[in-house]
């Protein structure tokens, strides 16, 4: 089953990348934003039909590789 | 209110990045994966209360911007 994890900067670490995306937004005139943040995205299809144990091994990847737990969070979505 | 965007390479395109990741998680020891596909998460602040407002003024930001049609896909969903 695919199993999807979201990871976004902490709420009091600095966002470069999203502050430039707010800043070309706002030139293209969406000017009501008050503020972009950016994350990452991951599809993971496992091999495993128990939704429980898909999400457990998703979670254990991130915090073994894809995500930094020092500045970093991260959520695990069920897909299908 | 907030709202976010998840933006996804189309079916056909191939990934490199996720490719990439699957096998490293492959080395690491997460065997039973088989497939990893990678995305951008954008998390937008819209001064707007009405949920459909700002969902649409997302879709366009995804239409005008933030991802590529030609490649990619983008899903918008509430986040608060």
């Amino acid at each position: 089953m695919k199993v999807s994890a979201i990871i976004t900067l902490k709420k009091d670490v600095l966002d470069p990348q999203g502050k430039v995306i707010h800043q070309a937004l706002d030139g293209m005139g969406f000017k009501n934003i008050s503020e972009v943040r950016q994350g990452k995205y991951f599809e993971i299809d496992v091999n495993e039909n128990d939704p429980n144990k898909a999400k457990a091994v998703v979670e254990d990847m991130c915090e073994k590789l894809l995500a930094n737990l020092v500045i970093e969070n991260f959520k695990i979505i069920e897909t299908q």
